[in-house]
């Protein structure tokens, strides 16, 4: 079916429309520099990416754009259940005082240069602020800014949108925001993420009455921050295909043996794809995630919605092609779930419009029990 | 007593002579770049710092200057009980493998990028290059270059020199080399470190029938590597006098609180101090530690010698003045055990031959039971 075809059914009322909350602010984060094979390169991940998806939406007429919650009290409770507050707090405060410490601090990103690995202490909180980067941090690929924690923030309010609009009744919504989310952990950043959208998304259906919530995340990256939210619960299921750890990035997590700990296990399901896979045998793992997301009898899904898996993809490694995603959307449909789409990763800026309203009008266009 | 005194007493036999064990290979160590407060600056870590000091003990004639053992058998014995084999593989085939990565990696140092944090896996080794190289570190100061492990292999090997001299019946050695050692682990390398040379020593001793050993770090900066390494252990015990590392490098080991583990339990003893400390100050906690280390009843010891501690190094924070080091020998002498001094920090050019001199010959003209 072509989209001139699916967008016609959408006018005459056949198929409920997808409706998505933009962040506004997600230009406010605008990093310079990031860490990439040894060296300082311009950032991967940049504005016009959201832009790129907001466009292709507007010119598809892709259901409805709407605005975001802004920050409020029920924001910052939800906020508070999958972040620690003193990470939440160093965020908000941290271009403030990266500036404090020097004028010119003010030209350039804040990074972090020290980490507390193996047998370093966590509990202690520096009062140095280079340390405290280090320690809510694992890479050098994620530039803090001036607007960082405004856009972060921003993200979160469309997840909470997004979920509640769910809650209400909508078959599915699409959180369309920059930075990403899924690297973000409980108390660090990292991986182009700082608010971890998918599980604030997540939170927010749970809150709202449901009993147990999927998270499916299909960015090229392993989501190892929203695994290590969720690795002790039974109330969020977490499943994910993605490029080997062993050779992608972000490596220390991912891998198919981590099933879960304490009331978490069999509770994460990894499916980890050798560099170079393509969708035929994506679409196997496909099958299994969603399979194992069906036995889990979830009230509602968040899907982690990367497309980085793209061929042209300057930093992965999958060879989706662009009529691929329509299938992902389709597929992810049949499953009949209630569906909040976060978007996550995604650098082929000349298609990544293309590749994400493809799936969200395969999933408009699937078949759904809701 | 002044070192032209000094010097005359060492010629007619009065004083038993430091013997240096200098590492020529340490020049094929000098890195280009390290990430500090948050920029790529050119390294303070730089060849001249063991050259300058090679110039003053030559200057002064403070004892002999010995070639060092080359890595043989013995080292790598030694070697594999303070590091893991697989560290120890990665950094012998480090740069190899970057170049083979890129050919222009040639002309650049090698630099992690993301690191393995809180929840994050090490038993399982990547097969990426930059995965193992963040999984094996814990910050971006400290560049991997071509002649990275000739320099470190080769300080390994002064330091195994330089106890087994003691063993032999030396009252004091003293193992200069670049770059330092007390901040790499285990399984780790940073703070400019990669094989922990005081480690080294203190193994070499046990080896060699000594039966406690104690080290005692007087860099500025906590030798969080050293701790790291023995923590678990109740044949040596750690003590250090360091800047507090609430706001001073390495920040997340370091505290007073650190006492040991398991059969380590009562032999770590961390001495931390505000920075801006001058020497009175230190000289307190200088008794205390000694204090310890004479309660522990050691066999012989090992001193991580940082001369950071200068009142102008431009990268730390106490206030000692140059004749400040003739005390800190003397007191070290004065609890009468056989010394390995190992050569750790110090980055005020100009001063640090002065300074490293002055600690030896006010050693070799302190008190001794030995």
């Amino acid at each position: 079916m072509s989209y001139q075809l699916m967008n016609r059914m959408f006018f005459e009322g056949q198929i409920p429309a997808m409706i998505t909350f933009f962040n506004p602010n997600h230009v406010a984060h605008a990093g310079q520099l990031e860490m990439y094979r040894g060296e300082l390169v311009p950032c991967f991940e940049v504005p016009s990416r959201a832009d790129r998806v907001l466009a292709e939406l507007e010119h598809r007429q892709l259901g409805s754009i709407q605005p975001a919650s802004l920050i409020d009290g029920s924001l910052r409770s939800v906020l508070e259940k999958v972040h620690s507050s003193r990470y939440l707090q160093f965020l908000e405060r941290a271009w403030g005082e990266w500036i404090k410490l020097a004028p010119e601090n003010s030209e350039r990103d804040a990074l972090p240069s020290v980490w507390s690995v193996r047998g370093m202490r966590s509990d202690r909180l520096p009062s140095n602020f280079a340390a405290r980067m280090g320690l809510f941090s694992f890479d050098m690929g994620t530039p803090l800014t001036a607007g960082t924690w405004q856009a972060a923030i921003g993200g979160a309010g469309c997840a909470l949108s997004a979920a509640n609009r769910l809650l209400a009744g909508e078959r599915g919504t699409f959180a369309l925001t920059r930075p990403p989310g899924h690297h973000a952990g409980a108390d660090f950043f990292g991986g182009y993420c700082f608010i971890n959208n998918a599980a604030v998304a997540a939170q927010v259906l749970l809150d709202g009455g449901m009993a147990r919530v999927a998270i499916l995340d299909i960015d090229y990256h392993h989501g190892n921050g929203t695994q290590a939210i969720f690795y002790r619960r039974s109330d969020v299921m977490f499943a994910s295909i993605h490029g080997d750890p062993s050779s992608e990035y972000p490596f220390f997590l991912g891998y198919a043996d981590e099933t879960g700990e304490g009331d978490g296990v069999g509770y994460n399901h990894n499916l980890p794809l050798p560099k170079g896979s393509d969708f035929d045998v994506w679409g196997q793992a496909l099958t299994e995630g969603l399979d194992s997301i069906f036995g889990f009898k979830p009230d509602g899904l968040v899907v982690s919605l990367g497309v980085d898996t793209f061929i042209d993809d300057p930093i992965s490694g999958f060879r989706f092609l662009e009529e691929d995603y329509l299938a992902v959307g389709r597929q992810i449909a049949n499953i009949g779930l209630p569906t909040v789409f976060v978007m996550e990763g995604g650098y082929a800026l000349e298609a990544i419009g293309r590749n994400v309203a493809n799936v969200l009008q395969g999933f408009d266009t699937g078949k759904s029990t809701v």
